[in-house]
């Protein structure tokens, strides 16, 4: 049976023309970037025409633009990276950030760092007092994400890095998720590093990058043939980089398109959701257009996801990285909301290959799996 | 112009083989593995089949196998998170090794390691009383090569983790040009940890792994969301692992094939180079057979190199990843080469994909490439 799929925050697929931008990369040009021959010239130059590419897609320039090989290399590099350029001091992050930055924040720790998570409003807000308040120690690094992975919503960064700077630290955003769904500039931002992948936005797996500004001094974590700068030792991935280049140019073009598209399709299925009787987690205007994070309390998320699972559903109950685990979304704990409501979370991620069709068949099977899981709960109860 | 490959320690073509088992993961089977989904529970099952195939290409258990994005970060992985874990002692590393190794053992100084490079014999290898001699010192961690990316001179690596073993301390193999070229196998080899990349061996760039010694403490280097048992964080490459265990599969299939009658195109290459007036470094029977590393005395690697691209030749002067420095090659240094002469390299390494008449076309292009040049030296000196 195939899937619809309702899952664009945990991976997308990987778009045609992306994938025939990267087939020549794969076939006769395989060259090695450091290779002085013409195999390697090839290479080399496809590399950094994506690296232009990839810069002018969030409005940095290519000098910025390190390749890693995703968005958690992305954000441990810029963690472990300026952090290990600094003396010890106040390490914030905020209390929504995805697991590649909360954990690489907490393992500063053994360095003599103090941690200082950040507080989040009930809408899920960053709490600028909190912020204030964190500032009034001694910072090296803050870390605060774009757009949250789980509920969609977006944060006003750049509020975040004018006071930051003022304080004395360098800021770092995970952009990850809002790449290809708001427009990014990050000379705008105000931020000194910015983590990106490409697999989030119809490009392959294995390839991302961290954006920097130059002014920051970063210690490699990979050391080695002096690729990158000597800031990211490895062969570069010239297909991934490549498909990464062109997935940027793809999602820069089509942005206003896909999120009207897309916006209407998440107000269609919210709808049905509050008709069945679901609580919408987040529910802010400031939240990317594809996501929408729910609950029907008294069912388990993982429960419904897997109903849904056999009716032709591909959603989340979370945090795809976290899966695996069965606490509670930290992120809606951090909001405030109950355990016994954010276990019930379910996260549908919308996508450009999805339909308004699709929708509505999901609204009715989610009536369908509802009444069954309704009555199996009112059986055992009994 | 199409050139002719002959630098396949630097990278390899995709095996189309290799490719065609990539596709499915490129196209409709895109899923995240921690997904719990259909299209997530597709790629889980696909990645834990490649880990099982790349196990057995290597004689180890799949449990055993990291998957990383490469050669240089597993090496990475393996040298900083095994040093982690342990006191500051000594670390030893052959002056042979590639840089990933070598830098990465040298960056482990400002965490209070003493360095100690590991000298080598005249053809090359390691030289076992001066292991010996090191082994005397209190040694945390031993970091050795089984096959050099630039002589192709194979080690005896076996017997080095038997004395280091014996002293105390932890060993690591970077095995990233022996894969695909001589038997492998973990367990036998006595190690703790051993490095391998897909590129090498017609597989794709940006995945390799690491080999892993459960009883090994190993800190993470990249923190997340929990994959790969929490040693290495980030979304899996399921296209690339899929392609890499592909790969192995295929190498470990056409190994002794591919190995006699790329044996009988170096030799014939060699004799030619001899009759030429060239010299051959570290020409020794316990060498990779595809790999073949000279100098014509008087005449610059670099620039035999470049007369040789425009001439339709894909040759290196010395290790890929080092290049863009016009140093000799450290590893000639450490085998006493004099520099004059090491300047001079120029490697040959052979594929799958060349031929026999490709070889009797490089030495009739050499032969007149070098009269060229050696004409222009005679009229430059006059």
């Amino acid at each position: 049976m195939v899937q619809v799929y309702f899952d664009h925050n945990a991976t997308t697929p990987l778009d045609d023309g992306v994938l025939a931008a990267m087939m020549p990369y794969m076939q006769a040009q395989f060259g090695n970037p450091s290779s002085r021959h013409g195999f390697g010239r090839i290479a080399r130059q496809a590399v950094e025409e994506a690296r232009e590419q990839v810069a002018n897609a969030v409005g940095a320039h290519p000098s910025q633009v390190v390749f890693a090989s995703g968005g958690t290399e992305a954000n441990n590099l810029a963690i472990r990276g300026m952090s290990a350029a600094l003396q010890p001091s106040q390490v914030v992050w905020s209390s929504v950030e995805h697991p590649c930055v909360a954990k690489t924040c907490q393992s500063l720790k053994t360095q003599g760092w103090a941690m200082r998570p950040l507080a989040v409003d009930e809408a899920g807000r960053f709490d600028l007092n909190d912020l204030a308040q964190a500032l009034q120690v001694s910072t090296g690094l803050v870390c605060v994400m774009l757009a949250n992975n789980e509920t969609g919503i977006c944060q006003d960064v750049a509020e975040v890095a004018r006071q930051a700077r003022a304080a004395g630290a360098w800021v770092h955003t995970d952009a990850v998720q809002a790449l290809g769904k708001v427009r990014l500039n990050f000379a705008a931002l105000g931020v000194h590093a910015m983590s990106l992948s490409a697999h989030k936005v119809y490009g392959p797996k294995g390839v991302g990058a961290l954006v920097l500004d130059k002014r920051v001094e970063l210690i490699p974590q990979m050391t080695g043939g002096g690729h990158e700068k000597g800031l990211r030792a490895g062969t570069e991935n010239v297909p991934g980089i490549v498909g990464f280049a062109a997935a940027c140019g793809l999602a820069i073009g089509r942005m206003e398109q896909d999120e009207q598209r897309i916006r209407l399709m998440r107000d269609e299925l919210e709808a049905g959701v509050a008709l069945l009787g679901g609580t919408i987690f987040g529910s802010s205007p400031q939240r990317l257009a594809n996501t929408s994070y729910f609950c029907f309390p008294g069912i388990e998320g993982e429960t419904l996801l897997m109903a849904l699972d056999r009716a032709g559903f591909a959603v989340a109950s979370g945090s795809a990285c976290a899966s695996g685990s069965t606490e509670p979304s930290a992120v809606l704990l951090a909001m405030g909301i109950e355990p016994e409501l954010a276990r019930g979370a379910i996260r549908v991620s919308l996508g450009r290959g999805n339909s308004m069709q699709q929708i509505e068949e999901f609204i009715r099977v989610l009536r369908i799996e509802l009444e069954r899981l309704r009555a199996l709960s009112a059986v055992s109860v009994m």
